[in-house]
């Protein structure tokens, strides 16, 4: 059988190594599968039901109070207007590949009219330096850890909490782009309270990996999520009802929030994997959370049919698409999740296997 | 057993007269019970469960694309912002008791920078001379059909089709305001389509007549919904995954599209009988649409705890909450669904006798 896409290959195969399951409908029926079907809806944010997973998830991440929110693009925003309009100043730091950079089509300026200052370079973390040196008077500063967009790094927790007691001497506002802050915890070694303590407010995303449906959750103190609600009724975010996403979060959280250093180990087992093939590097080196990004030194249309041949022979899918970089090289993202552990060793060893011997047999092919 | 507030009688009472059956989880497993667990999830607006819905709710509004969104608060505002941006004109036209004036904190100025013109009084419909004598220039008018705010009243379909023309010779953008679009039909006697036809944007919701969980459609021109696309993405609408709510949506639009008809004449039926009681009248007098507002000669204080006699003595509901009058009188709003089929007819007489004699009698005591 030939693949004409990568995409289509890679759906053909039957392991994967990356993520937990298909996302398809039977993820919303096994969440609710043994709920009780009188359990009351949620009311525009109101009701016991939404209530009792807002006030555990504020507990989790040791804040005052926390709201749930459809998405974390909404939650973000929000959280940036309100630290803005606190300050009176329209300026807020961030990455730049932040997910408000890249993926949100300029709402941080067509919604709020607020000015992003990019901090670092793209290829690097936001350092101490960087808030330091910065000649701009902002709002708030906003980390995302794992940086995502640069392979899912980690500063190191002195640096965090520099740049909190900066912040906080300072009067900026430090909010945390926690889509993925369970998955950091490993690393750090410490608890989400602990990490989420350094900052004013935090997001957390329920579909990576923890691997829900949609949703996030805000948190702060109970004044900054009394006005995210506000925004959130303006946003048109505050549905009559929201609990198919945040019963089945509640459902997954309870599943994976302790599956997380199962995750980040399984990340730098397989990351050697790639690491020891020819031309191959991860990026980082050696992961910090449960992701990484996979890098060759290859042009895509070399790259494609040599994947496309492993994951027939090998019955396992890398990925369904290639990322290029600034340099038109290709690399991929790899986040671990639950099917890791059920691929059967000798599925992995021959598709590593062949991985090595047609990225040296191309590198020969090439030097003659 | 006595009932401290009104809400709590109501909901304990066996027997309603409004709505469908309860806001609780069973309206999602019901939907999804029969659903293939290997249904491919939607992914950020797009696959083919989504498309599919879409172009079937396009078809039906007889519009050329249409876009699910979360909220018709969401849909509502971009629809707006869009015709705006447009016409690079600020200022939007609407009723004063619209979605938009009472229900969103004002997110038209905060998120949008529109203004909005408010045409007509509080208590009647917009009509052609609003519009004709207004000196600002607006880039649309919204209308709502029905005006709920006002029990559901329509406008003749010549106003209509008069206003619709006005529009088109004096390019202003007309959008519709269709949340209970269904439920205008059978007065009206036309198709969804043939109402759309005079509009330029509908929104429809799914969780008011048709009883959905939530969500809404945006339908209009093809480089309308291009547009919708990228705002929905901005307002943080576009959720890795809304199939909870476009598929729940379409099963119970396929139950409940037919059976407007029949809502329709059961709350002319129903507004018959509160108005045969005395000093209760029912607004409109004679439903055009499933829905009316109950007014009592009465105040609050006098209202509640007769209400909470009749049901528990008849064991039937009537409304959970009171609102009131600007000169303080109370009245609650009835919509039909399919409770009011399922209420046995004994039940129902016996309510209705004792709501005209325990009207009576308070006038009764008062003339005393």
């Amino acid at each position: 059988m030939n693949h004409s896409t990568l995409f289509e290959g890679y759906k053909a195969a039957k392991h994967k190594h990356s993520g937990h399951q298909e996302r398809e409908v039977s993820i919303l029926k096994q969440a609710f599968e043994n709920m009780e079907g009188d359990l009351e809806a949620d009311l525009y944010g109101k009701g016991p039901s939404i209530r009792t997973f807002e006030q555990k998830m504020a507990a989790y991440l040791g804040k005052e109070s926390a709201v749930f929110f459809p998405s974390g693009t909404m939650a973000q925003q929000i959280a940036l207007r309100i630290w803005s309009d606190e300050k009176g100043i329209n300026k807020v730091a961030y990455h730049p590949l932040s997910h408000l950079e890249l993926h949100e089509e300029d709402a941080i300026k067509e919604l709020h009219q607020l000015e992003p200052v990019l901090l670092a370079e793209k290829n690097r973390l936001i350092g101490l330096e960087d808030i330091v040196n910065l000649e701009e008077d902002i709002s708030c500063l906003l980390l995302e850890l794992p940086q995502r967009e640069i392979g899912g790094q980690l500063p190191s927790y002195e640096t965090l909490i520099n740049l909190s007691d900066y912040c906080r001497d300072y009067g900026i506002r430090l909010h945390l782009d926690g889509a993925r802050l369970l998955e950091v915890l490993p690393y750090y070694e410490k608890t989400a309270a602990e990490i989420c303590s350094l900052f004013d407010s935090v997001y957390l995303s329920f579909y990576k990996g923890i691997g829900g449906i949609a949703g996030a959750i805000l948190a702060g103190s109970e004044s900054f999520t009394e006005k995210s609600k506000v925004w959130k009724r303006r946003h048109g975010g505050d549905l009559i009802s929201l609990y198919p996403y945040f019963l089945s979060a509640d459902y997954y959280f309870e599943m994976r929030k302790n599956k997380m250093t199962e995750y980040y180990h399984h990340a730098k087992e397989l990351a050697e994997l790639y690491n020891q093939c020819h031309a191959v590097r991860t990026m980082p080196a050696e992961p910090v959370t449960n992701m990484f990004h996979v890098h060759f030194d290859m042009s895509r249309e070399e790259l494609e049919p040599l994947l496309l041949e492993i994951y027939e022979a090998a019955d396992l899918g890398f990925t369904g698409y290639l990322a290029e970089t600034a340099d038109g090289a290709p690399y991929y993202e790899v986040s671990i999740g639950d099917a890791y552990e059920q691929l059967p060793k000798d599925v992995l060893k021959k598709a590593f296997q062949m991985l090595d011997e047609k990225m040296k047999a191309i590198d020969v092919s090439r030097q003659n």
